[in-house]
């Protein structure tokens, strides 16, 4: 893998160091590690270390909403603290590149500056997001590769290969005076990797000679005993489900990111004789990446573009396709409609979704396999063929790294509380003590060294919501409103009102929106006219916000006697002060 | 089980007949069986069965609307075939005592009348349900039990015992000239059950000699290979659970009517010498009827009040409550958001999660899981224990039914279209032929005879929304304008006009709900003042809508410019006729 455009473009240099070269003196002192971002999981998307007077991150996500934020887009981690400590701040280190750890850096690089350190897959799909967001050129990013010691202010910081749902994931080795850390970034034990590149179970043996201060490792998949199992698995169900599907058209759904798993797909098109169309931006701008970056072999002519598929019998074609989430406006959920521009879905198509459904996702993604079979296709999914393999640790391979690292404290982390929990018990299940076992929340800080380990005063942290192109512009309020918008709908009272005595012009305007057929409910927009009506003759308030809260609490309870419904009550005055 | 109020209150008197007298002498007229009800899932809460003129229904019960239905309580079945047929209608049977089986009744009953036949536990969870919506004195109901055959106009039905998450739960033979229909209900195979009644796999075979016609069978857990296990392991499970525990409080969430699970819970409490509290209405509700059948048996003294617990100490204290499913305004949820007025969650409460979540609840039960173990509290759930098994039959179960009853014709029911083709596949793998097995919607209607079966026209169908008071008001639009005002909130705009000319009288107002901190983008509303002014002195418009529909668009496109957001635009127009 060698053709790295960045060793060219100059955006920084490739940097390589051998010897270990602490730039501090200060011994005794503790590292600080905070955490930062997420909705209900902790200690994901950006993690602050801090050693006297430096600071790195490692890691600059975001987090997808849940129905609990209706219509935002993404989530942000508050930057606060970083920004309050910019001076200080030496480095950015990304463990691989999902948009759960690097999403964030387009926005934080529009605030602060640090180099980025990532492997070079990892460094190439940044650039592309930074272009994308127009932040690019402000970037200076930095080329490492496992086994790579990086000096950093007071930290040293070495890259040491995992296996994961993307090529090139590291965890980190994170050296001060204060003792060695290990972060595990997300990961997973692949005893036969689609690119043979084992996790580096050695070189986690070696560090614990060092005697390991702290691990800080991925929860992910803590409530589930046994090992993930590898990803060589789902080859051989493609494999099987492509004999199946004999003359039919296959389109398969999954990740993006997942290249491994892209590759699989491509090699058994390959094999059946089928050409492979890339359906959706960001599945073709990841492969195009990887592709070029030799971390995929695709062979001359396997590619066509999808303006091309009349050009093959369905027996000749697999599409791969973004959607597996179930995500409302992707090609998969499209196809599943009837409203794919090129794609009809029929009875001639196998469709294999490989991938689970995240947390949350569930009932998206069972709609769509509904929707996809009332069309006539044969769907493949996770719960009845072997088509997905997760990207995390089980129970037992957590065990195996606690076994080999032997950390003296243990952070679980990537993960929800329950997950964190589950986590800690299996510290526990092989010798952690419970006082040595930190579960910690977004905005915990814990200082660190060979004397102790406590938790120290939170640093400001919560969720910057972004929505279209405003970032931070929504809060709980705003969130709550559509809650209740979403659940009850809105009813509007308008009036005309004389500005000194509030005397009533014209008639009283009632308009709602997702609440019920006008019809139906006549006689209830009579009433809240007469009632506000009513309300202006009782009179004498002083000022309009008087006046609308009493409409608002009046004509709510009136909406609730007679059909018990709360829809957001909105009075709307207009003064006509002439 | 002596003791049923309906033998003495007069509703009705149980009917048992033991001779097969079909009252039909219509030979070779096809049996038409039809779909109602439900939101993604088929042939679950109504069916209705026709033969000659008369007609009868298999259950009536209700859907729980999911993420599609923001704000709906309910989802009723359309009763439009049922009540233009209301003369035919000869007979309700019910399968078995859940909400999905039986919710739809009082609302049923107050358009038609007819017998309900259902087992006893059946038959007074209805009457309690009746009697909650006034209705109950209108009802006939009798009780049936396994074995009985009932002749309700042209048809012979025979309730069969089988096996479910509620005790006396049955399927139905349904003879009528045309032959032999056998619908399972929600069933699965326990040969460990808590009351020692397994399912009469014996009249199963019997009556396949009579070469069944036709099987319907439920299809929930199509998906999952192998059998579900017996209730019992959940019991041992519990123990050692409660062993755990040692002298912390024990809180079980489980689903209401799980009587047999609630009847281990309170074993093991008694057991270990702990007092029982339950906590929700339905579970009082529900346990005090099952209790007095003689369904339960619970010592003298073992259930306490809730308003008893401070006289207990944690470790002889069993709490059962509902809210399993993480629903918002459950005792759980309460409890586990600190909102709970008596029980207050901490680090002494060993809470287990007795349910596993219905497709749809799994990130809402997350959440309430996460909650509890941030307040201190130990939580067992599914994925750690196994606290729950299924109701419903997997594949191995499916094909043992398949092969007794080796009918001609074979419908999966109650399932989403996924689980119905994996029925489907289940049959063809035992032999059904292909074009033997009808994967049905709502509405889809069969006829079906020893010469063949097709389908025909659809009958009705489609989903009633209750939402408060409500039953019906809510459609289509209503929903979509719910989802949008959810995701994207609400932008008003209100001006006051002088009737003929459309001058504008006053200021225009603007108020916004769920769309953005108003200081954040004051200039995004005074563009739209402006371009508002702008429009009116464009002028010249025929009418309010046209004005009003220019605004809508005109604003709706600054706003989605500037932010890239789209709240539904409301502009309210007052005619100042003076």
């Amino acid at each position: 893998m060698s053709n790295n455009p960045f060793e060219n473009i100059g955006f920084g240099s490739k940097l390589r160091i051998d010897d270990l070269v602490l730039q501090s003196n200060e011994a005794n002192i503790p590292m600080k590690i905070s955490f930062l971002g997420g909705i209900n999981e902790v200690g994901k998307n950006l993690t602050v270390f801090e050693y006297g007077e430096d600071m790195i991150l490692l890691d600059c996500g975001l987090a997808f909403p849940d129905s609990t934020l209706p219509g935002v887009d993404l989530v942000l981690p508050d930057f606060t603290y970083i920004e309050e400590n910019a001076d200080r701040l030496k480095g950015i280190f990304i463990t691989h590149a999902h948009e759960d750890h690097i999403g964030g850096l387009a926005y934080l690089l529009q605030k602060v500056h640090a180099p980025i350190y990532a492997t070079l897959l990892a460094v190439n799909i940044i650039a592309s997001k930074l272009e994308e967001h127009d932040v690019l050129s402000t970037a200076v990013m930095h080329t490492i590769e496992p086994g790579d010691n990086v000096a950093c202010g007071n930290f040293m910081v070495e890259a040491i290969h995992v296996n994961h749902s993307v090529p090139d994931a590291i965890a980190f080795a994170i050296r001060t005076d204060a003792g060695t850390i290990i972060h595990t970034g997300d990961f997973k034990i692949d005893f036969t990797p689609i690119d043979a590149d084992v996790i580096d179970l050695t070189r986690f043996a070696e560090i614990s000679k060092e005697n390991v201060l702290c691990m800080l490792a991925d929860s992910t998949n803590a409530e589930r005993p046994g090992y993930t199992e590898s990803e060589k698995i789902v080859g051989e169900t493609l494999y099987q489900l492509f004999q199946k599907a004999g003359n039919k058209r296959v389109i398969v759904a999954t990740f993006a990111s997942n290249i491994h798993r892209i590759q699989q797909i491509i090699s058994t098109s390959e094999a059946m004789g089928r050409k492979v169309v890339l359906s959706g931006r960001s599945i073709e701008n990841v492969v195009k990446i990887a592709n070029e970056l030799e971390y995929m072999n695709i062979k001359p002519g396997t590619l066509v573009e999808i303006d091309q598929i009349n050009e093959y019998k369905d027996e000749q074609l697999t599409i791969i396709t973004t959607g597996s989430q179930g995500e409302t406006m992707s090609a998969l959920t499209r196809m599943s409609t009837g409203m794919h521009r090129r794609i009809k879905i029929g009875p001639n198509d196998m469709i294999i979704i490989s991938a689970t459904p995240i947390p949350g996702n569930e009932k998206t993604v069972d709609n769509v396999i509904n929707d996809l079979i009332k069309l006539g296709a044969e769907v493949a999914y996770s719960k009845m063929y072997d088509v997905h393999v997760s990207g995390h640790a089980c129970q037992e391979e957590l065990k195996l790294m606690l076994n080999l690292v032997k950390p003296k404290y243990y952070i679980p982390i990537h993960g929800e509380q329950k997950h964190l929990i589950a986590n800690k018990k299996i510290a526990q299940s092989v010798g952690v003590p419970a006082e040595n076992i930190f579960v910690v929340n977004n905005g915990t800080s814990i200082e660190i060294s060979e004397y102790g380990a406590f938790e120290v005063q939170d640093v400001p942290s919560g969720r910057v919501i972004v929505d279209g192109y405003g970032v931070g512009d929504i809060g709980n309020i705003v969130i709550r409103d559509r809650t209740q918008l979403g659940d009850e709908g809105v009813f509007i009272i308008g009036i005309a009102v004389e500005y000194n005595t509030l005397e009533l012009i014209g008639e009283p305007i009632i308009e709602s929106r997702g609440f019920t057929f006008v019809s139906e409910n006549e006689e209830i927009y009579n009433e809240v006219i007469d009632l506000v009506k009513n309300i202006l003759k009782r009179g004498n308030f002083p000022g309009t916000n008087n006046l609308k809260s009493k409409i608002r609490d009046e004509v709510g309870r009136l909406i609730y006697n007679r059909i018990k419904r709360s829809p957001i009550i909105i009075p709307l005055i207009i003064d006509l002060d002439y």
